[in-house]
């Protein structure tokens, strides 16, 4: 037994899951995966699952650890007496900051990572796309016409790829390998073993005026709120274009709209929007040259929750160890 | 000086270029080009470049080698008195089959490979892009349907390539890379190194129920002419997809809009078109879960002439050597 056995929070935990009915069922967290894959490094004390209309206030209460797809910030500051742990089934945790809320007792980490396989894949593609003009291509194809603009290859091309993450990474990982040339941006500056060159957020406009395609996969915060607006897109040489797997906070959406119309982007690919589904009435479904995706640009539902749950087991172990979280999100920052 | 001179047809030969005026003047060979490239290898006695709507007859009686970007059949049989070697810059040659009007003494070179790298790209994204339903998903943005359905990974889907030369070849590669598990068709059944299982022609039916992806890169011959019909259509599992760069005679294409309009088929990806450019009036595009793609696939203009004069000059060599040369059509195959 080379972990000794200790008497914190994580030995024999209560362990609350709160799951969202209207989400897809592949994305629905059941007893029997959470008491398989904790047994061996917790053994839970219980594990009650619910979704978040038929909340167990009591099981609630009680949990040391709250697995979630949803953070409800009056209950959990309210009622979660017990609470040390959320695992938040899911990457951005935006929609609930600032994160002063949370007890400062209480660790929030996020699946982060999660989505990393699924979206090197939907990056790759969706920028390949964007060199070979396949909205453009889409838009002409509604009109029913056959317009012919052959494409050099996709090698040499610079990508940007604003916030080098874990998406931003696998992103880097699949694109470099295809022969793009890959700026990083993000706020440490260190390297990346896939980014050629990486450069803090304030040398960002700098970098656009050689970006043949820019790529947003970092989080919203406030910094990067409305960051593509007139001024950045301006700054993108005539033709460039514009992949978000982001959020639909970060771009200023009537300014990409204009560029598109008036041809100074060559074309964009949107995953994410203010309002999903996107309404029937939204102007964008019919703006040309833009590519509208219904977010799945980083969901693969199978093995989701299971990944999931692996930082989970890992950040129980690591608890035991004394060593830090994975995952955790940094109250101030927002991620 | 290793490589003796002989006095072949390959020292200072007669060159004659002939350009197709309404092809994209990224395909015009130029006669600096040719001088430039072919200067070291054979010091040509002359190189004569002109549009066939306004022929050298004198000049194309003397060549002993022409380049250019359609056959003309009768008067290279009848006129080409001197010829020794076709450059054509192109692949496919099979809009001059069969081959029976060619002087024996004449040899035909295609510009097969130079298309590779670009291929090996575009089949990339438009692999990609039928694993992730893409054309679903555009036939919804015509619609304004926000309708989401989460892909699992790429990696791991099951692609048949039928026709395993430069370009499928290419497409294997990077599909590999990406994780694909790569089946490939061709005659001689020769493994390749990115492809995982090599089968013959007749072993292909065979090959259909496993098949997530089907990618036609072959040539179009009798053997392929009508080769993807309602039964290589019904032998795929519902929800497959196909991607066809090759010739559009290798499809029934009432077949295919079946498939697509019954959901059989889960998309399509079109390059090629028996009628290029696809008339306004066509069907195709207007039929749901297909991409129309205006014949873009594999030409990347960037260096296309000089790669197809790296292939004269390398012949040129192998020549003088008493090598095969590389990219002769077999005037039986048609290719």
């Amino acid at each position: 037994m080379e972990i000794a056995r200790s008497e914190g929070w994580f030995s024999a935990p209560s362990i609350y899951v709160e799951n969202i009915r209207d989400r897809d069922s592949a994305y629905h967290v059941k007893s029997e995966e959470v008491l398989e894959s904790l047994e061996a490094v917790c053994r839970p004390k219980e594990v009650v699952c619910r979704f978040s209309d038929e909340r167990d206030l009591e099981a609630f209460r009680r949990a040391d650890i709250l697995i979630t797809g949803a953070l409800d910030r009056l209950v959990i500051s309210n009622e979660a007496e017990n609470l040390k742990l959320i695992q938040y089934i899911g990457a951005g945790v935006e929609g609930y900051t600032p994160l002063d809320w949370l007890p400062p007792t209480v660790t929030l980490t996020n699946a982060s990572g999660v989505h990393a396989a699924k979206a090197g894949e939907f990056g790759l593609m969706a920028t390949m796309m964007l060199h070979e003009r396949v909205p453009w291509i889409a838009t002409n194809q509604r009109e029913r016409s056959w317009q012919r603009q052959l494409r050099g290859l996709a090698a040499g091309r610079n990508v940007t790829i604003y916030g080098v993450g874990a998406l931003g990474g696998a992103i880097a990982e699949r694109l470099q390998a295809v022969g793009f040339r890959i700026t990083g941006v993000r706020r440490s500056g260190e390297p990346h073993p896939h980014v050629d060159r990486m450069v803090t957020p304030d040398r960002f406009l700098d970098e656009l005026p050689a970006t043949d395609i820019l790529i947003l996969t970092c989080p919203l915060t406030p910094e990067t709120r409305g960051l593509i607006g007139a001024a950045a897109i301006a700054a993108l040489p005539k033709g460039a274009s514009l992949l978000n797997i982001a959020r639909a906070g970060i771009i200023d959406h009537e300014a990409l709209v204009a560029s598109l119309e008036n041809g100074h982007l060559s074309g964009a690919i949107l995953d994410v929007f203010d309002k999903e589904p996107l309404p029937t009435e939204s102007q964008l479904w019919g703006v040309p040259n833009l590519m509208i995706f219904p977010h799945i640009s980083s969901s693969a539902p199978e093995g989701y929750i299971d990944r999931c749950l692996a930082i989970l087991v890992d950040n129980i172990e690591r608890s035991k160890l004394g060593r830090p979280m994975r995952n955790r999100v940094d109250p101030t920052a927002g991620y």
